[in-house]
């Protein structure tokens, strides 16, 4: 019975958990629409072409935080516990989640400052070294980890983070020497996840044999 | 062992993918208001009577909204795994969705404008296609769908999307004869999901003899 | 294996339902304080007494919501099955909900007005009549009904929610003579629909006798 | 078959009940943004500049909305069944959290105000009364909690609400003397409350020998 108890403590801790980061990652990615607005001073076609550019900075952020939410999906597929530091971990990762419609607002009203650029790749970097932090955590304690779990997977989750966060770090300087590299790290970085986390999903694409 | 860890990640990764999109609908459905303001400039009734096309354009929109969240719930029944892109591609249908509450409001600043109805049909049609995308994969990928489903009803989930993407790209070129067009396509397009999902729903209303 | 696909079919339409149901509460409960802002040409005493009308609309709007998802949640919790009809007048339902902050938002700008507080009432009224209406149909067919419910509680719920359209229909007429009597029976809606239920929630409170 | 049904209920309860917890909350830490918005007037460097307060009583709200629900996640990791009462206190608490995005938008307007502080203390202290009040009902109604809860862990949970209740309160009067106590406290409650649980969450670190 005991057992049991302890069984239901993980259990609900992860399930609120994920519960509480998956609202917060869909209640972002609908709220960075609140800059999309028509410009109640002009007229419907050229507010249309006022909303051009936060649209395009919408597109970009959408696919980023459609691939944090893959990467964080990625890394708690193998989570079966929970202890009081992955769930903080998880909740400082969070701060980072809900700030991305605060930089696309930024980066939407200057898209051609550097430093408009380098709050969005800070915070997108800040969000990376979180979950790197976590991930980190949680491959050290194989107990918080699901039975069976690969150890060469893991070890390939890890590193896309790391490759991610380098690009990222890369783009805060470069984009002193043009926001458009910026631009073009943010872009190339959701498909480089995928493609990178492509191998990973084996399992789900190719069911065992009996 | 394995078997089972496979079960949980592709269980873990459809809830989580389910809630996601749950939650994104939630809030765009609630979004949706953020029109819908009384002027602090004008007393109330007339304040009112101006909110009257921003309601009207919000009932349209929730209705359209409720019957997207029907035909991705009546396609989602059937599916029971999940790979990379099954993901990928749920993801970008959910693009769409938060881009609901953007098109409302340009269609409510604008409701006689061809060009704003464009708006709206173009981003409806856009789900249609991604979710026709998502469950043509799912369809030619047996192993994603549940046990027993019935090949005759996901061929009719897969026409019925078909014609309500055909009547969606047709409201975009006739909108410019007259804006009543769109909004008329508009508005019976969820009673025609509705009807059309009538006969699917089977199982669930005339429960098998034991 | 044909009955466990109906059977899971049913459960995923359920938990799905529920879920974009709870998410919709959530956020109508959440936009409910976008009005509650302190105006920035004030200083902050004047400021606060100028947020106080709508403060206290906010803690009445917050109560019906909370009593709303009591009388949801009292119902759902007989729902074992679901069908497209259950599905649409849930959905309806939610229109009501979302309409929530935008009548608070009309209440707290003319607090005074009896046109406003219809806004009010009638939107509440609209959201009972619909749970109503589903509620009549679930009892209507009861496979759709966990087994073993209780036919006089099933009775007692739909008793109650009649007594809370018959006060906030009586509200739409009164508010002319008083906006106080509006008020009013917003005000005491949600504790009658409390003590209503109270003895409905009995087998929460003794548990069976194993 | 009575037996289940009963079960059905407490389970369906608390699982909805959880969920639309966490919803709020995940709308209530996102919804904290809204007051991060650059100033169209400004250029960009003073524009940052001018968030900076903002962004940093962000901070500290986030970090006690985080802890707050760790506080809500500890306590109701021990309960396992729900009443009406129980209902209700939960829905209390909610009313606090919606309110947390108005209390931080009051301080970053007037950060220096001993009454924008006391706004923002007096809506965590409610929390905490609120909590206090549903952690003692629950703790006096053995039959809500689960099986092989611990007394003295329960006892403990207690304890560091009453902890955080006082330093709130104390936070109220001692904002007079300077605001910087106020924040202080305030900064320090999240690390106080992460360090009372840690001994409590031995269970999850500690897996019991087979």
């Amino acid at each position: 019975m005991k057992s049991d108890f302890v069984e239901n403590l993980h259990l609900m801790t992860l399930g609120r958990l994920v519960a509480l980061i998956d609202g917060v990652f869909a209640v972002a990615m609908t709220l960075l629409i609140l800059d999309l607005r028509l410009s109640p001073q002009l007229n419907l076609i050229p507010g249309l072409e006022e909303m051009l550019p936060g649209f395009l900075v919408y597109l970009i952020t959408f696919a980023s935080i459609v691939g944090y939410w893959f990467i964080h999906h990625a890394n708690f597929r193998y989570v079966s516990g929970t202890d009081a530091r992955l769930v903080l971990l998880s909740l400082v990762s969070m701060l980072f989640v809900t700030l991305f419609p605060v930089c696309a607002s930024i980066v939407g009203a200057h898209p051609l400052e550097p430093i408009a650029t380098v709050c969005m790749s800070a915070n997108s970097l800040g969000y990376c070294v979180s979950m790197w932090a976590l991930w980190s955590y949680a491959a050290a304690n194989r107990r918080l980890l699901a039975e069976g779990s690969d150890p060469g997977r893991l070890h390939d989750t890890g590193r896309i983070m790391g490759m991610v966060a380098v690009g990222l770090a890369l783009a805060i300087p470069l984009a002193f020497l043009s926001v458009y590299i910026a631009y073009a790290i943010w872009i190339l970085y959701p498909p480089a996840v995928g493609w990178g986390t492509r191998g990973r999903k084996g399992p789900s694409q190719r069911p065992p044999a009996a």
